[in-house]
């Protein structure tokens, strides 16, 4: 089997990792600002010298393309995305773009002739600065005008940003590929949690991209005087709303595993020490990489919010936010990552994705799956992020091989 | 037995509900602002045309006083405040100055030769627009250059809105009275709960005003992907501020009746639908009456903001805000408030305030106490806000009867 040049890959990381360099260790890279675009440079850069060639369509998806002998051949696509959230980590989308760069790369030092075109891709704002996987959305043709209205920090400054890349938002619209072009893609990214390093694994194969919903739940009581309005006469909004979160959270715990549940953000009012709520807005997502568990889950946590708000006479409102379906991966790319990381001699599972990523929009175009290397502790989206240089080797060595194996084994 | 002249006690209710009117039938006239400063010469006209001696302290605390013909005499004070919440009602407050007002009129009419210097008082911003009882901590010297740095809105506009009723922050600091100029003090109020309602009783004799005590509590659990992150192994803030909801509000409610607790506010952080919640912070107010009682109460809530912390592991810190101990009332004041009830043929009964009132801050320097009248519904701070014709009616021979009775018994 193939390796990839380790030193490589690492001085690469490394040497990508003090772009938007924090003082804390981490990256602050968000799309589209000042240092994406220096990022953006500085992958095209790299690819140039390995003899790639660079494009970059209407969304701002830069990609680095190894060409096979037949013009005629389909492409096989792998990549991920080098934008950061803000204060992020270095690991978080690097290590699959580079993996997918330093694959091509040894491939194309190999002399191996493949029959498909081998394309790196780095999406983006895949981290959602601006709007959720916008570059990997727009390249299957699921975003529209409406999207790119409701962006983040506003329109004036979306198109201020698109600019410095030489995009509009015109020209992320017509950004859709033709499907029939691809054979498949693969992605490789950090675990983000801790499954592979509690299981003391050194792979972990996505066969589901959890679905995820969102919602605000209002709970409405009346406001009150805090002093003279008795506790038993209270309509408090947040006593529906605090016991709607202990129920929940026991419910999804002990009957939707591995699902998960998170209720981050709430809005009180009025608000005020001496003001009895008559409002709680709370903040409800509900994850599962089943849609029969996730629709279940669904009906049964939005029941639990009613009952509990009726448990002290309060009305409920329930408004739905977004709506992401569970993804499941194809298992043709599964298999073939799987053979990959089995011949290296590493261990493997599979797992769900807990988190959203560009592979979970390419599935729905072509077959499709990722896969996922040790993160410590499981902390991301943080500057103290780590994955151990053997774990980053391996996702070089996992991706070119299975990258290989896709490209000999077209469906 | 004397009693008011009731027509014109209601008619200058009506009239004082013309300024600062609002649509919903409410009144909004926060303090200092023009239109309370409109209710200011309204007061003085009303005062003037009585015939009353009209004066106004260096905290702009309006006074009208009927003197006895001893120049010698001291003062006995019956008043409340004339200032409003934002949108507010129009009996908070005005029922008790112009029953006092009222009483003062009845009294020069009749002729009577009392032994004190009568005088009525309105209190500037008891609503705290600015900063709580203002004008009655300043009259009995509790407040200092401090409190007036710290006021809601800032300190520019507090010395703008100072210079409207001709005052500075140094004149309210040489507000304080004599204490020794003075023989006692009532007030009467809207209920603002519906304790004489249900009970359907005329007259609630207030015998003590409850304490208050404020909080920040601080819930400190750890930020993490709220999809990665295994719902096993969370530590989200929000599980333990819930909990303490939950379990806080039965005890209070179980044990420590007729004592309240609220939290009315909260802030989550960082704040997502996609993040675990690191922090909540949580408002936590607690009232009760007796000292004891509110030592017990603070205790056994704090600790169970500690365990529901623990529960969770998180961290809990508490950040003590403002502390208002419990204000017994004279029983002097009170016997002679219940006489004069009782001689007009009105039931009554003593209870306890959970509203901190003017009355709170008097009774510090001199013999003092307070008396409610019943609010519809308990409806209170909002222009639905009402008290039957019969009842501030009620209000002004009680306080009538209530002022002779006290000035006829000197201690």
């Amino acid at each position: 089997m193939l390796n990839i040049n380790e030193q490589r890959l690492l001085s690469d990381l490394k040497e990508l990792s003090e772009i938007g360099k924090t003082s804390a260790g981490g990256v602050n890279r968000p799309a589209l600002s000042e240092l994406d675009v220096e990022t953006r440079n500085w992958f095209k850069t790299k690819a140039t010298e390995a003899g790639l060639t660079i494009d970059q369509d209407g969304a701002g998806n830069l990609t680095a393309t190894l060409p096979a002998n037949n013009p005629d051949a389909k492409v096989l696509l792998a990549g991920s995305h080098l934008d950061s959230v803000p204060n992020g980590g270095r690991f978080d989308g690097p290590v699959g773009v580079l993996s997918a760069l330093e694959s091509l790369r040894t491939i194309k030092e190999s002399d191996l002739d493949l029959p498909v075109h081998l394309r790196c891709i780095s999406f983006t704002d895949e981290e959602g600065s601006w709007s959720s996987l916008i570059g990997s959305r727009a390249f299957i043709g699921e975003i529209t005008a409406q999207d790119l209205t409701q962006v983040r920090g506003g329109v004036a400054a979306f198109d201020e940003a698109l600019a410095r890349i030489d995009c509009t938002r015109e020209t992320v619209l017509q950004a859709k590929c033709d499907p029939s072009d691809y054979v498949g893609f693969v992605e490789v990214h950090i675990e983000q949690g801790t499954r592979l390093e509690q299981q003391q694994l050194n792979i972990g194969v996505v066969d589901e991209i959890v679905g995820i919903q969102w919602y605000w739940l209002k709970f409405l009581g009346e406001a009150a005087h805090s002093g003279t309005m008795p506790m038993a006469d209270r309509k408090d909004a947040n006593w529906g709303a605090s016991l709607f979160v202990q129920r929940a959270k026991d419910i999804v715990k002990n009957d939707f595993f591995p699902g998960v549940l998170n209720c981050g953000q709430a809005q009180f009012k009025p608000g005020a020490f001496n003001i009895v709520p008559a409002e709680v807005e709370l903040a409800l997502e509900l994850r599962h990489g089943s849609k029969e568990k996730l629709d279940q889950m669904e009906q049964i946590i939005l029941d639990v919010a009613k009952s509990s708000a009726a448990e002290f006479e309060l009305d409920l409102e329930v408004k739905p936010v977004s709506k992401v379906p569970p993804a499941p991966m194809s298992e043709h790319v599964i298999s073939n990552i799987e053979k990959a990381a089995s011949g290296l001699g590493l261990s493997n599972t599979r797992l769900m994705s807990f988190a959203g990523h560009d592979t979970q929009s390419l599935s729905a175009i072509m077959p499709a799956s990722m896969f996922f290397v040790p993160s410590v502790n499981g902390i991301s989206h943080n500057p103290k992020e780590f994955t151990h240089e053997e774990d980053v080797v391996n996702a070089g060595n996992v991706m070119l091989n299975s990258l290989i194996n896709l490209a000999q084994n077209i469906t």
